[in-house]
């Protein structure tokens, strides 16, 4: 009995951290980026990003250069942005901002993962560390995913994102070279995407 | 050679569905719920939620009743709502729109999973059916963090959701008394949240 009392009370106070961390990312859903919904819509959230990613990572999972923990993938494109709550969203073509970027998202990850069990916090703080190191097959596939999600909408719209920031092929092209690492075929259809971009003058040549 | 064309074809064409696909369930990101962000903010969004649920999901499932799939779970969690692309958001307490959830979901579910390669519409499709039915520990589960996300906004916003809907204990606790299906704990917290608002005034008694 005492032993069920204070193995309920251990999972109350778990509750009550877990809760907290929970309410804590709600914030999330106030991190605007760069790239506008489909339909020439409003900005993008990082919430609906991540919620995004997940389903896509889920979806093409056949096209990975390998063979992946799909669910290990998920859970890392969940979790990516949660740093952002503090250290703000960064523009892929922002030099200044990126400069800052690691020291800002650190400081973060710390805050934001304390509140969560002792446990939790160290499990996804390595998750989120793995998605970052960009050296695990999950690590690399999750970030073709990244990659290819704000490109697909973009394209949708035109290419109206590299249009408004005069981006040229060679800046996508840098961006985007690493896909190919988790996906060859996934950098294959990006490649076509930057293609016919070029061709219609949304980036430049 | 002529085998390896001919993967690559099949590889190219499942990808354009699951393209389509994907970009059609960006609209997702325009249903918008009763419920407000956290800081009394604007109304959440479908997309937004399925995240939030899906990161609460794992996170919680100690709390679960018996063991559940978790990544199934998740999975349920990120689509359980792509219906409402089509056949919009209907609130838990409009008994009018309730009458006819049923057939809208069911036209807009053949319609968006449609998109898929048929393999993944038939395993999406049956996830979806599965979230639905309330049977299986994996659906209850996902139920009650559907139940839960939502009330934990609401009563970090002092109920003004409720307030505004001039809601009863009586249908608050109609709604949710199936989390204890899903989870004794989380319906256990559910209980002190509503008892806590009923106390305060923004849920009748």
């Amino acid at each position: 009995m005492e032993d069920r009392l204070m193995e309920d009370k251990i999972k109350e106070d778990r509750l009550k951290r877990q809760m907290a961390f929970s309410l804590e990312i709600d914030k999330e859903k106030n991190i605007f980026r760069q790239t506008h919904l489909s339909g020439k819509g409003r900005s993008e959230n990082d919430a609906e990003h991540a919620w995004h990613m997940a389903i896509m990572a889920y979806l093409l999972r056949e096209h990975a250069n390998g063979p992946v923990d799909i669910a290990r993938v998920i859970l890392m494109c969940l979790i990516h942005d949660i740093v952002e709550i503090d250290a703000g969203d960064t523009y892929a073509y922002d030099a200044e901002g990126l400069a800052t970027q690691k020291a800002r998202e650190d400081a973060a990850k710390e805050r934001i993962f304390s509140l969560l069990p002792e446990d939790q916090k160290t499990e996804l703080t390595a998750l989120f560390d793995e998605f970052e190191a960009y050296e695990t097959p999950e690590a690399k596939y999750a970030h073709a995913i990244d990659n290819l999600q704000p490109l697909m909408l973009n394209d949708c719209n035109g290419g109206a994102d590299w249009k408004a920031h005069g981006v040229s092929a060679e800046q996508v092209y840098r961006r985007q070279r690493k896909v190919k690492l988790g996906s060859e075929r996934l950098f294959g259809l990006i490649d076509q995407i930057i293609q016919r971009n070029v061709r219609q003058g949304s980036i430049k040549p």
